[in-house]
């Protein structure tokens, strides 16, 4: 059968539907009809006053520019069949007929409409005689000439909107409504010079005469250049950009609808509006929307009138029983749909037509709160309420936001990439340290940061809000910020910091921030304001608990599926308490590397560094008591949760000092060695000073040695993860044992502590055998000191790629993997995740080359080697745990991947944890069937 | 059936051989009865005079060693029963029997051999009588004294020597042989004193009487101990550092023989020798070996007399007929083995004893003749010469080597890693650009460096050999020098360089070498000798070329086996000439970056430098200009073979200058300008020159900054490769441009140029889609502007693991794939290549965490994404050309691998082409059915 490139929708002459349906749901039909066609099919399915008409097929579109804008062979003939199909089943010719676009894709104000097609000299006296109206067909012609003249020959829309003012000047009026009829006849007249004036022939020699452009009259030539022009938008910078920020494949096309025109401008009794069924903002059971009497589809939007609110429809005299019949409508939309739906309706001369429905877009305060609704309703399951919450969603309900009103008169004076989401408000500071004292004080700060490393640590903790000059959204201020749950806002080029002098200007402004100045972030903007914002939590109420414990329901209901669960990943007691008031079911991953900063940062230097043997067991052993005290808290705070805690993994030298700073530190001071022995020939007493500096440039020196050659050229390929207890055992050693005799400590006292002891970036079986038996020698060594039995399970970090190759050997000397996709990314892909946002990211995403950020979303390639690693490592040991740690680990895309590769948990920040738990059930229903609807009624 | 323990070998009372097989070849037994005893049953079973005895197993030896050195079930009976069946074969008891040890590996002067065991106060008595030698009885036991007490016991050889030197000082005497019978008795006594107060009886209790050790009487308590001795001897430090350099896996054992003794000391009629059929230094067809007269084994290779030659054997009084049976053993053993063999004998009072024989080890030039003349002798097939001759050996031939009476007398005055063979002799320079304007001058020299970089690259080209004081086998000189075939010391950490100053000294000596000292370095040995050593090449004669020729005629035979070719790196014309001299079909890498070093160094900074777009525009086009005479020059050198060009590859940084030594250059000038400052307060004319100074100060701060941007924390995993084609596509056109162009315009004189263009680091298939379509319009363009047709294949490296992955994807836009290990094993493994030499590689191999040095040798991860690459590749694009380019290409163990996941080609240094030409071969033979035989004769 040949491909049909046309589908009918609406009535015959005689009011029966006579759509010919695309698919066998309206789901199906919209991937062919686009979702406006689809659902006008439907909707005259169900009886509803649907103006008449026919869909070209998203398919034909995708023919159209794949073939440089040309008609696939035979659809133009099939387009006029049913042209003329429509202009019989309404008994009259074009010239009364509209032209709108629709996409499978719900994509509001993105593909453009023109209204009142078919309009020429000679069909407007045929509209003045039919309504005996001449303004109404002027105000109509008119419209279409300049929505003709913009939209499908792409003549600026300034060029019209000038004119009117000029009209108005001239007449003296400031309304466009006080035009009259032969204002309005002129401009069609000044319109039609405009469109000969800017319209390019060579471009469009359909339009073409005698050298010059002229306004085409046949309505058949209109049409045709109109469905041109809608094809035509998909592949405008617009349209790509739109489709690029929502994922749209650019693959899936437009179709383009003709349906008979609704006049909502023919006197008082006709009107237009846009509706939702219930509240969009708050999800409250109300009809919400607006409307202007008189009026055609673009003036609600464009603003020029003040609506009306839908609710006073019905009160319009005139338009009592269309309004009724509105609302009616509402409850057969909803009944069928079993959703809160968005419309679009005209109403002509007291009667309704609906140009179009589609499940309504809502904030997630009021996506939770109408999915609990419809289940109370009995309208859907709880599956499906669970379904009809989008998890990235939550994160608007999770952090703290600036009151909408106060924000919006406030300039913004700086823009950066919105890292963190959340709105924080505190004085600047520029180090890790005043953010320390400022918190010491109880006084709210923002760090302000050229980019953040981990000393920075205990400062951004500190802080309330993070802002740097440089780095991308997976800069190490973005990434950690996230992980706390902290507002980021990163990259601010405009920031000129001097954090010596504790003082940043904004480029362009002659703005200067002093430490102590107040400002205003936005992490879910970028923005940055003066001042004190108003914040809001916005409120809760209990429907994301609902929300949350239902997705748990079928989450942990072994019948219904492989069970996933959610865990999270903390390094202190804090973190872990929020992470189980969160519902995270564990510990994923503790990094021990952030129990070794702020004040215990020169305990670990002198491990590194110190040539004293005493010395070094000293540090060593006052780090291990540090460190059993941060799992004598975790531990306790997960009692009866497993927690996962990972050896020390960065190479040594994040620990240690720039060489760099150094080297440059002692050129200054050799210099002034120098300057000092020319003054110490005059003045004697110098010669002491210069000798002690002298000592001190040597000490110096000695010092940037040691440094240097901890330095690599690719610390991430470096010596690091499990490569550092071969080359410092008693590492090894003093976290096996702070580890175990924690958990002894507390077993002791009744506390079921659950450690487990992660070994990272294996990528030998041979690493993971010797370090497992290290381990269990120590473990049993503090059984016999507590004379207590421990169960530690130990496992390792999969995050190499040999690792996932060799999953099936690894696996034997492993209770558990956790995939850290972090630098399974890294690896796979040659992308270094330090560097990759200020180099060809971005460059990347623009060319297509790549649909994601592969850090933040599971990479096709990097889930094969998951893949890899469970299947070989469950092979040889069925046993075993899998689960994901890395960014991707709290990213619902990627949870769907996970669930479908058989991961066990995934584990993520602990702010995130909300929003896995949700994906983690959408992933459980989609890989298990789909949602279960509400039974049919007996 | 139970585990048979021992084997026996040798005669019946009767002369028949008894001998027990233990399996089918001798190959076969080896693994069993290890090289040693495999052959002596062998050599019995040809019916030559081996003394008989039996062989405990290799296996036995692993169940000891595993066990703890405790003997299994069992066993202890089992050699109780051979002992028996020993002593009734030859008709008398332990007491003249004999102990050796024998490996399936042979590992001369590794295990440890006991002589005379059985001997003790009584039976010398009875060999007294027997032989009516006291001397020669008590010379036996003496040694035997010694032997089991250093051997078995572990007491220090150096105790007994001392007491021999003790007992010829009394007695005035020089030479062992002048002490008499009762001096050696004497001895025996002190022996065994030595004995008492040296061996611990904690440790050996089976020699405990009253708390005291004493040398232990029972022929049956000695043989056990010295059986558990070897068996120990298996773990001893330097077993397992011998089997670890020579990749022997632990997993093997060793064997015991115990045989009866033949005594070379029992008089003038009595002699030992150890002796080759052939000459293993030159191959000569001549019997090569030597003998003393009426000595023990250990006399030949202690060399305390001087050894007469093997040709002499049959003119001693008393040993002709002896010496005329062993060259016809010789004959027996060439017809039987089929080549050239070592053999150890010993002819006691006139008859003669075949103690050991096997394939004897040889040098290149030896294996090469030998090999040639047993095909000649119709001993062997071409086939069976090729798999003679191990590849990794012709590196010997292939470099100069320093004169070995001549260096024999010089002094090593400092040590570093052999990094690249050959000998070479030279001035000392310490920077690339004065090795280069001593080359200029015709002087040969060596450089010296820390470490070198990319920028020496001209220097290292120019010089003879390189010596550096840091980095290790893989360190940047190392691969470099091994890539242009020059010697190289690496390492040689006593070395202290001070090149702004141009000298160096060596630590621990006085040494200080100044710029034009002359030095000769060995990169085979890692050896540092002061002045002018005597170099010599190897005099080759034909036997190489023949060979090679045969090695290429079983590679391209297609009826034999898939044919895989070898190619070489090579990135200039001369190269490009040595590798098709040296028998390669082809480019396999050109690395275009090489291209932009040395003068053209400052275009492409200029080119990522310059704001001024008509300077950068000019660099590039000069580098266009540059690169296309390179191209000229290459492509016809290797006209009719194709030339893989890849694209600029390394991260732009790597062509600036270091922003560290920058910024500390800039401190050191703003001190400057601090002084000059205080200094214009009073002379105001300085008040000129600091403004300038400060000028300079901001233009060096600006370039601080640019050089900053350039920086990456990961380099090997950022802005490199195809990824710079998206940041800078004009370099991408440039370098198109220039390779078609070159193409075309040798195409138009008639020259058949082949390039292909390599496109690096691709990890998305959109990437190559994107770049080949950029490079097939510049194609186009070129092809139009010359007017010639244009055949240029366009394929990529697979150097990520997500390229190897998704290579099912990428094939759809690749003519060709070739495996980048060098990068593929850094991203695999997460091992930098310029860092883990100086990490954890060593500690790695020392743990044995791992085997072979990944960058080296193919590793089994790596393997697995080289397979993965191409399956997926050749299953969607079935024509797909796959090869190899890595530092492995050039490896033999790693080609077997290469032949065997079916690649196409392997591409290698040009000076390793012979090598890997051999290795090929012999990996065809390998997976083939195994070499060819003569067919037997009718």
């Amino acid at each position: 059968m040949a491909e049909k490139h046309v589908y009918r929708f609406g009535f015959d002459q005689d009011g029966n539907n006579v759509s010919e349906v695309a698919g066998a749901t309206v789901d199906e039909a919209k991937w062919i009809t686009g979702g406006k066609g689809a659902n006008l099919a439907e909707m005259a399915a169900l009886g509803l006053p649907v103006p008449s008409g026919f869909t070209i097929t998203c398919q034909t579109c995708v023919a159209y520019s794949n073939a440089g804008n040309v008609w696939p062979e035979g659809v133009l003939d099939e387009i006029d069949e049913y042209r003329k199909d429509l202009e019989d089943r309404m008994g009259k010719k074009l010239g009364d007929a509209d032209d709108r676009s629709g996409a499978p894709f719900s994509m509001p104000g993105m593909m453009d409409t023109v209204l009142n097609l078919g309009l020429n000299d000679d069909s407007v006296q045929g509209l003045i005689k039919q309504t005996d109206n001449p303004r109404f067909a002027y105000d109509s012609y008119r419209r279409f000439v300049q929505m003709f003249s913009s939209v499908v020959m792409g003549v600026s829309g300034q060029l019209f909107e000038d004119a009117i003012s000029a009209k108005k000047a001239e007449k003296g009026v400031k309304l466009d409504t006080e035009l009259d009829a032969d204002d309005l006849k002129d401009l069609v007249a000044t319109f039609k010079q405009i469109f000969a004036d800017n319209v390019d022939v060579a471009k469009y020699p359909e339009v073409e005469v005698d050298g010059k452009a002229v306004f085409p009259h046949d309505p058949i030539l209109q049409l045709r250049l109109a469905e041109q022009a809608v094809f035509g938008s998909w592949n405008t910078e617009r349209a790509i950009l739109y489709r690029k920020q929502n994922k749209i494949d650019d693959s899936l096309g437009t179709a383009v609808n003709v349906q008979v025109m609704a006049f909502g401008n023919k006197g008082n009794t006709s009107a237009t509006g846009v509706a939702f069924t219930r509240n969009p903002a708050d999800g409250t059971n109300e009809r919400y929307g607006d409307f202007l009497v008189n009026a055609q589809g673009e003036d609600v939007v464009a603003g020029i009138r003040n609506t009306e609110p839908i609710a006073d429809l019905p009160q319009v005299p005139g338009l009592e029983d269309a309004g009724n019949e509105l609302f009616h409508v509402f409850e057969i939309l909803e009944d069928h749909y079993a959703d809160m739906m968005d419309l679009e309706f005209t109403i002509e001369q007291g009667k309704l037509y609906m140009l179009q429905t589609r499940v309504g877009k809502r904030t997630a305060l009021s996506a939770l709160k109408v999915a609990i609704q419809m289940y109370e309703e009995g309208r859907i399951t709880k599956e499906q309420a669970v379904m009809r919450v989008a998890p990235e969603q939550l994160d608007q309900l999770l952090h703290p936001q600036f009151d909408a009103a106060d924000i919006k008169g406030r300039e913004v004076v700086a823009k950066g990439l919105n890292a963190s989401p959340g709105a924080a408000v505190g004085a600047v500071v520029f180090s890790s340290e005043d953010a320390v004292a400022y918190a010491a004080e109880g006084k709210q700060c923002i760090l302000v940061r050229w980019e953040t490393t981990p000393d920075d640590l205990p400062g951004m903790d500190a802080a309330d809000g993070i802002l740097t000059s440089h780095g991308g959204k997976t800069s190490h201020a973005a990434v950690i910020a996230r992980g706390m749950g902290e507002p980021c806002v990163c990259g601010v080029e405009a920031l000129q910091i001097d954090a010596p002098n504790k003082v940043c200007t904004i480029a362009g402004t002659d703005i200067a921030l002093h430490e102590g100045d107040v400002i205003s972030i936005d992490g879910t903007t970028g923005n940055v304001y003066l001042g004190e914002a108003k914040l809001v939590r916005p409120e809760l109420g209990g429907d994301l608990q609902t929300i949350l414990e239902w997705a748990d329901e079928i989450r942990f209901n072994e019948d219904r599926g492989r069970v996933m669960g959610v865990r999270a990943n903390a390094d202190n007691p804090d973190d872990a308490q929020l992470s189980r008031d969160n519902g995270a079911v564990g510990i994923g991953l503790c990094r021990t590397e952030h129990m070794f900063l702020g004040e215990r940062k020169y305990l670990i230097q002198n491990f590194i560094l110190a040539d004293d043997p005493a010395v070094k067991a000293d540090a060593l052993a006052k780090l291990g008591e540090a460190q059993k005290g941060d799992f004598l808290g975790m531990f306790k705070a997960m009692e009866g949760l497993p927690v996962i805690v990972r050896l020390l993994d960065p190479p040594l030298h994040e620990f240690l000092d720039s060489p760099r700073e150094l080297e440059v530190e002692i050129a200054k001071l050799e210099a002034a060695s120098k300057a000092l022995e020319a003054a110490a020939s005059v003045d004697d007493s110098l010669t002491q000073v210069n000798e002690e500096l002298e000592t001190a440039i040597a000490v110096k020196a000695a010092l940037l040695k040691q440094l240097d050659s901890f330095q690599e050229a690719n610390p991430m390929l470096g010596t690091r993860g499990c490569r550092l207890g071969f080359l410092y055992p008693e590492l090894n050693h003093m976290q096996f044992k702070a580890i175990a005799s924690a958990a002894a400590e507390l077993i002791k006292e009744g506390v079921d502590a659950k450690p487990e002891i992660m070994i990272p970036l294996v990528a030998f079986s041979e690493e993971l055998k010797h370090l497992r038996r290290m381990c269990e020698a120590d473990i049993a060594a503090v059984e016999a000191e507590y004379g207590v039995k421990l169960e530690i399970p130990i496992g390792t970090m999969i995050e190499l790629p040999r690792a996932a190759i060799t999953a099936d050997h690894i696996a034997k000397y492993a209770d558990f993997y956790s995939f850290g996709t972090n630098d399974l990314t890294q690896t796979c892909l040659g992308f270094s995740r330090d560097d990759v946002e200020s180099s060809f990211l971005d460059t990347y995403m623009n060319e297509k080359l790549i649909k994601t950020n592969p850090f933040a979303t599971l990479d096709r390639g990097v889930a094969r080697l998951v893949q890899m690693g469970v299947e070989g490592g469950k092979s040889t040991n069925p046993n075993l745990t899998c689960g994901v740690c890395g960014e991707t680990g709290g990213d619902p895309d990627s949870i769907q991947k996970y669930y479908d590769l058989g991961l066990d948990y995934v584990s993520c920040s602990p702010f995130r944890v909300p929003i896995a738990r949700l994906a983690a059930a959408q992933a459980k229903i989609n890989s298990n069937g789909g949602a279960q609807t509400v039974a049919p009624r007996v």
